[in-house]
């Protein structure tokens, strides 16, 4: 059987070891790496996932985190690179010889070698593409080009492809062959004489008809793929929506140029989901990263200051009802609990329509329909903590009018606050800001302002029976 | 060639289209579901992606829905079923015969059949299961035993399986046995005489070497894999942590029960991420799949009433201040403003705790390292602020004091507001609640009262000035 020959019939991959870093194991590496005990150490990492090392690395610093890296073969260290902090990286990156850098990028997936070289200085780029392999750096370079939070800046330029006239022995012999170099293959890419994706096989399937058979006859080719400057939360709602493991990206010609895998999705909604935690409360993302207090003070800063400008005008309503107050001394004590049941609701407001805008369950064509639903349900919140409120508050003045300003304040102070929750993440994504921008502290501070003045205004208008 | 013999020849898969459903296609499919134009629906229908269809489906409702859905083949369907909302799928549930359903469920993956029982009432339950496949109907009770939010409750049953003692060549068979009734393989697993797990091979590898080749000899021995009783949390960990699509799921003792593909995961982080974001702000994921404005004022209304007792206590406490407060008006000016800005800044603090607890970066055994750096993070922004309201509250009462008192108790709420978001959601965690509770409307009003306290102390020591 001539078929066999063709066989890579290299060793086996090395076994690696599933162990977990416990704070003991920790300590025992820690004595290891004072003690500077090469052989000890590299009996524990060559047996670890890149992962792991990658986690053990990011617990060390300076001098030590340097000697364990440098301790690593070529091959590992290109596979623990990627999986860095951002922080240990990048020291790692400033002592290590240009030349061994270029060898552990040439052995890396060229999105993960673009992720690395994008985080590097201009000129040092430059002195890294210089030395590595003409084909990867050309890769890199390519990459480099697209923005990073799009399809382009995410794929991976290896992609298993056969030409559109091939066998499925054609095929497997292309499957051989990627995979001496590459982990993760899914499928095999169809394309014709242009180099346009016309099809696609998934691997199971080509165990699943005779050698002989032609690619074209079992390739799927109505192929779901992007192009270049589909927005990387665009490609992730695709593949979740096709429950899809890779994803081939095209030129607007329709050329194959790269594909996307899953736990790059991944990834990516780990970073849209950090983003959008840190936007609800007023940070930054890169918090969790940046390790100065000052640097965490100044991403914190810009948030602050809007809502400190923000709250003047809550003080600027409170210093021209200083009548009212100076009467009936109550009303500040009912301030703060007006201000927050309504911020709160207002927000509560904001986040769901910011989600259903992101999920496609809130269209801004049908604005009507989450309008109604909000008004109606902050209506039920609103006359039950008015209720409530009114209540505690004739109880405690002894005065039913009392009762009645601060609960029919907090009825329309809560209504007012949804519908201003509601409309303003659409009103915003109708103007093309980032609708979220509306759900985090401004939509606080200003539903503070709205319920604050509303509760004055009728307070003043009621002050007589006060 | 024998071998080739054993190749299923049978016909390639329907070919779908990728057809982007806009409004102008909906209100044409509206148009035909009015007009029940069967064979026109069925033509568009039969050529798209069963999320495509699900995408339609949800946006029809009553009699509508019903027709299309039962325009669907079985198989169709069962693929249709898993990708509904929650809405459509429990109205179709109601109006689909008992047989029909049975038949749609014996063609699904384990575990989007048990999700579905899993909503159905036990007696409907009941009926189902013992019309079903009796193979199928075992997986799924199974299934239904383990909590849903374990590995147990998000595997599936459907494992490409052989025995230690095969070749590839039998492996080979096995994948072919498997990929006529399923998608999505991307390893086999082999298990030994017990059906212990003891290795796995990626499908890539089938093609690499010889088919006589024993599957022990190429197999990773090491496999990563969890218990039934990991948290779905934890399970998307390892599956970002080692950039993997699928993992074993195995008893205590190691015996191979199911596995967990990449696509489950990527729905089990947006189910987190949406219950993040609901709690931050004090209410529930259900809120986007519920209807009923009763219902959803009903999941918000336990947050807004713990916020509305917290808030009992700011009234209390400035009702305490009244003398103070009816000297010098001004005073209640102030309020809001100290109370948003310390309640933004502890929020800060503890969404940027929950999240590092969340990934790792923050340990409780090191809980002095994020206490150090966000008092010097809040140290920065309060003396900012600080410096800021105290200059304009100086100007606007003309007098320095009142500025100092305004200034100095932003500055101490501030830090004071920045312990407590720090300190809290660790203190959660030792006491084993969920962090991310910490990090919503509780804090807010719990800040509010303790920002205001300060304020009013301290303008109170400070009252001779005033």
């Amino acid at each position: 059987m001539a078929e066999l020959e063709s066989y890579t019939e290299r060793e086996t991959r090395p076994q690696r070891e599933l162990i977990e870093i416990d704070d003991e194991l920790m300590q025992d590496i820690e004595e290891l790496v004072r003690t500077r005990s090469n052989f000890l150490l590299l009996n524990i990492l060559q047996d670890l996932y890149p992962a792991d090392i990658a986690h053990i690395l990011n617990r060390l610093e300076g001098d030590d985190l340097e000697f364990v890296f440098s301790l690593l073969s070529t091959e590992t260290a290109s596979e623990v690179l990627p999986e860095l902090s951002d922080e240990s990286r990048s020291f790692v990156l400033q002592h290590i010889a240009p030349a061994d850098l270029a060898k552990m990028l040439d052995g890396m997936a060229s999105d993960d070698a673009a992720d690395i070289i994008g985080e590097m200085t201009d000129e040092a780029a430059e002195q890294i593409l210089g030395t590595m392999d003409v084909r990867d750096s050309s890769h890199v370079e390519e990459l480099l080009r697209y923005d990073e939070s799009t399809a382009g800046g995410i794929m991976a330029k290896e992609v298993a492809v056969v030409d559109d006239r091939a066998t499925l022995k054609n095929a497997i012999r292309v499957v051989r062959k990627f995979a001496r170099d590459h982990r993760n293959i899914y499928n095999v890419y169809v394309v014709d004489e242009n180099h346009l994706l016309v099809g696609t096989v998934a691997l199971q399937d080509l165990l699943l008809y005779a050698p002989n058979k032609r690619i074209k006859s079992i390739m799927h080719d109505d192929v779901i793929s992007v192009t270049t400057d589909v927005d990387q939360e665009e490609v992730a709602k695709i593949f979740q929506k096709y429950d899809i493991v890779s994803l081939p990206v095209t030129d607007t010609a329709g050329k194959l140029l790269g594909r996307i895998t899953v736990d790059d999705i991944v990834d990516v909604l780990e970073e849209e989901h950090e983003e959008d935690v840190a936007r609800m409360v007023g940070s930054d993302a890169d918090e969790l990263e940046r390790r100065s207090p000052a640097q965490v003070a100044m991403l914190r800063l810009p948030w602050v200051l809007i809502t400190l400008v923000v709250e003047m005008g809550a003080v600027f309503m409170v210093s021209r009802f200083d009548k009212t107050l100076s009467q009936v001394i109550l009303l500040a004590a009912f301030m703060p609990i007006i201000s927050a049941l309504s911020g709160n609701t207002g927000l509560q407001s904001a986040a769901i329509i910011v989600r259903g805008l992101a999920t496609g369950h809130v269209q801004l064509s049908r604005w009507w329909h989450p309008v109604i639903r909000q008004m109606q349900t902050t209506f039920i919140i609103g006359t039950i903590c008015g209720t409530l409120l009114g209540i505690v508050g004739a109880l405690w003045e002894g005065n039913p009018v009392f009762g009645f300003v601060v609960g029919f304040s907090m009825l329309i102070s809560i209504n007012i606050s949804g519908l201003i929750g509601t409309v303003s993440p659409m009103v915003s994504k109708r103007l093309g800001f980032d609708p979220a921008i509306t759900a985090g502290p401004f939509e606080t501070a200003f539903q503070d302002v709205v319920g604050i003045t509303i509760f004055l205004s009728i307070a003043t208008a009621l002050l007589r029976w006060l």
